[in-house]
């Protein structure tokens, strides 16, 4: 029951959470968590991967739980001087995080690929999860809006998602390669569960999927794939999830976010305010705390996902 | 007598105290420095521009006099967390000291000047004098030592200074092209007075001296052209001056400063302490307190080189 590896898909803050669980209640070295980093973009200069870093932050207990980026006991001194030059600060770089964009900016540059230096970093700061970029090659999520096209990060942060959006596109992700070890890791046969987390559907967990042959190898996986969903009571926990799926004209419901992963999904946790929505879910389910407060909720929904996903191991496979 | 515009050439920390003692006793808009750029280096990626930035952090009353170089009120939250990653830490960058390097490399990579970049940084920081790179063009300062040839910061940081140095080498400063203020300035009969600041000679003075027609335009220049002593007493103030000279075989003394810039000088400024050097120049000269510990002491010796420089005014040129 407790045997074999788990994969989990994770944007930021939401996914983070859920993943730390993960990894506390899973032995070291089982869990592999695969960022979005469609996110990712070059800010003064640097190559800055916010998911990723959230997560590993997150994973390394250095995370600022309060803002949901960032690191704890940061300082802001280097923004306060840059404001002085005149220089763009609508990004929030902290001190300390800082230093991650500097020396992965560097690395790169020196030729090292992102799934490298993650994984230095990681083995550093004492992460035992193996923390994985969904991809070495560019992806930059861009999207339609009322403004215009927008990147990613000026719609998100600079522009606080204000403007309605229109379309959702992923550029580079049609010829990027996905993480190799992201694949072998969907085909292993000591894999025991893929969950995806709490994370944005749209923005956070569809970049990963738009990746050549992701998504059939999650159909193909052996493995119960489990979501949970960002969506409690027809509102997101954070973010603009709720916001993005009501301008495109869906309906914003967790069971919509079920459907979302319909051709690869095996089991749905709902959230236990949601019960009333289990008859419109067409597949197995199981109610949990998904509001994740406390490290011990975060243990506790953990836990939830993978004894459900040993319910479903015997499930036949198409 | 106080008319005119005074033209300073300056490396770190020595010279930056006397250019700030100039800048405070100088009508506004009469001081223009000259600053060494040949220690300029790229570290983490970054465009570093140490000597240029002791003269406007100084300039703007935001230097560490302690150190003798960065910010005051500084914090070192990047270099701690940089240190956690396994990145490079043998030179200190503090966090709003980053700032500097971070915008200056994004509008350096964005095709901007580093001569513009340094006036826009200098007027945002309500910095009264001009502040001038010695050239736009990249000049490297290089060092063969006993350990071989070594960059300057390798030398100068990494190393403090501990190998011999048998010969030093200014890379493109042959082909550089003097910052052309720097010439027009040189050439102006505003010029009441040209002042080569208690820099090391070799390495912070010699630079700017090696750029095309730098010298000529010293030796034409109207104005008279005075250099303070690095050297008390056979001792550099700070830094390895005094080391240096004595590792290229030279003697160690104000004398051989003043000797140094012998094609050009007009006058010469002995620390009290070497009066009895004096019959040894064969130039004026003047006496006067050279240590600066004080903001008082900076202002005096401003004063006292203006002064000097006023009676050598009348003086006929070759």
């Amino acid at each position: 029951m407790s045997e074999g590896e788990v994969l989990a898909l994770s944007g930021g803050i939401g996914g983070a959470k859920l993943a730390l669980g993960l990894s506390r209640v899973l032995p070291d070295g089982s869990l592999t968590v695969v960022a979005n980093t469609a996110d990712d973009f070059e800010h003064l200069g640097l190559n800055i991967s916010p998911d990723l870093d959230t997560l590993m932050y997150t994973l390394a207990g250095l995370d600022n739980p309060e803002a949901g980026w960032g690191r704890g006991n940061e300082t802001w001194t280097f923004m306060s001087v840059l404001a002085s030059l005149g220089g763009e600060t609508w990004f929030k770089l902290g001190d300390g995080d800082l230093a991650v964009h500097v020396e992965r900016t560097r690395r790169l540059r020196a030729g090292e690929s992102l799934t490298a230096i993650t994984a230095d970093f990681c083995a550093r700061l004492g992460i035992a999860a193996r923390l994985l970029p969904m991809s070495d090659d560019r992806v930059r999520t861009r999207l339609r809006t009322s403004d215009g096209w927008l990147e990613f990060q000026e719609y998100f942060v600079h522009r606080r998602c204000a403007p309605e959006v229109r379309e959702i596109a992923f550029e580079g992700a049609s010829v990027a390669k996905p993480n190799p070890a992201v694949l072998t890791a969907l085909s292993s046969s000591r894999l025991r569960a893929v969950v995806i987390c709490p994370s944005n559907p749209l923005i956070s967990v569809d970049p990963i999927l738009a990746l050549p042959g992701m998504r059939a190898a999650l159909v193909r996986c052996r493995a119960p794939v489990i979501a949970v969903s960002p969506i409690i009571g027809g509102k997101a926990v954070k973010g603009p999830t709720a916001k993005m799926l009501a301008e495109l004209g869906r309906p914003v419901s967790a069971v919509e976010v079920a459907l979302h992963y319909r051709d690869f999904l095996d089991g749905f946790i709902l959230d236990e305010a949601d019960a009333p929505l289990a008859p419109a879910l067409d597949m197995p389910f199981t109610l949990a705390k998904t509001l994740m407060h406390t490290l011990a909720d975060r243990e506790a929904l953990a836990r939830g996902v993978l004894d459900f996903a040993g319910t479903l191991r015997e499930k036949p496979r198409g």
